[in-house]
């Protein structure tokens, strides 16, 4: 069976889908498949749309052939507002990272920094999925999913050293940080204000890497006895500021 | 590269494991695997170990050979708390189903209730996913990730009709229910006690189904604006009760 096509409650357009001077957009590729097999758009048909970091809207069919689609846009909503959350997350097995980018995109983090820890796998870092291109592509799918526009920037930090000692510090101006960790206690994380969320790699982090995380100012939390995937910690610990 | 081992933080035991009349059991299989490449254990290693819907405790390795992994066990402590949610979920994709048994499992739901509806595809009733032994093996691999030994019971119900007439209104004896729908406020869902909660598949429910949930006497609840996949809502919803 082929993997099936991601759902995409939002089709996102960049500046060089337009006919230029105009509103109407020609999309070929991914999107056209899309709407092709799962909207089985025809000509008057309203999809929902949204502009690259801008507003959404609606696409209005105009043609839709074998190997391009055609909409007449309009953007007049504002996208839904971030949650004021920087994710930090140790690098992961690809698979696992692909879906974890598409996720905190979805949830609407501002930013996501991938780091190095003793527990990841070096291997990892010579994947395709931390290649430029995919990771836009996973993280447009999960604006695509939430019906979301603005993409967070995505920063990959290979050195822990260098990330505790000079990146750790900076996130946190203006920010209460916190590092998911099973010895956490479960409250803090319900204060307001923004935030740096730390996940930890499968397998945790080593003791030298939560005191730096402590010594960084990052309060450990946690959700409870349960050890839980990175992926599902992540939506577990995002939903708290949803 | 073959798919990397599930991360297994305590090694469930089942009674066929146990040298009759005595404390040792001896693994072969995916346990005895798992302990030769993760842990790389020799004799008087300790390893978590916990007995199926029983308690958990230490593993002291006695002996590990090519073939079989031994060892005496000590059961002392009891695994913990479930949260007080049964889990209705609607069918999925089966590899997305694997992944949300995995994870409702390891964040400790009670029950996990899995129906029909307008936007499942038939097809995937036809799925391995749904063989008991299947289904019993995603199960044991959440409890081993989040270290626990109490099975939730999984229940199948292939007609919407038959699972929102006689099945809805029984889960909600003495518990409250909620279906989750973007539509729906956010606060409800804080309220004590025990719960239903119902997600439906990707794509969402059509309004005849949202109609026999509220004539059930489920509320609707949100998570803000943003749609969610299935396994990252169920992880988000089941996070407001840990």
């Amino acid at each position: 069976m082929a993997p099936p096509l991601p759902v995409m409650n939002l089709i996102l357009l960049f500046p060089s889908d337009f006919i230029p001077g105009t509103n109407r957009v020609v999309l070929a590729g991914r999107r056209h498949a899309h709407v092709t097999a799962v909207h089985r758009a025809v000509a008057g048909d309203v999809l929902a749309v949204g502009f690259e970091n801008g507003q959404m809207g609606q696409g209005v069919v105009f043609r839709l052939t074998g190997s391009a689609l055609e909409m007449d846009v309009v953007l007049t909503e504002a996208p839904p507002a971030k949650i004021p959350v920087i994710l930090a997350v140790a690098l992961i097995r690809p698979p696992v990272f692909r879906r974890v980018l598409q996720t905190a995109a979805a949830m609407g983090v501002e930013a996501i920094h991938v780091f190095h820890a003793c527990r990841v796998e070096k291997s990892f870092w010579l994947s395709t999925a931390l290649k430029e291109s995919d990771v836009r592509e996973q993280v447009i799918l999960g604006l695509e999913q939430a019906r979301d526009t603005i993409l967070p920037e995505v920063v990959f930090h290979p050195s822990f050293r260098l990330f505790s000692e000079n990146v750790l510090p900076v996130l946190l101006k203006g920010r209460t940080g916190f590092v998911g960790d099973p010895s956490g206690g479960k409250q803090d994380i319900f204060l307001p204000g923004p935030k740096v969320l730390v996940i930890g790699p499968e397998g945790g982090f080593i003791p030298r890497e939560l005191d730096a995380f402590a010594s960084a100012g990052y309060a450990a939390i946690g959700l409870g006895p349960r050890i839980l995937r990175v992926e599902t910690a992540v939506a577990a610990f995002l939903s708290r500021f949803v």
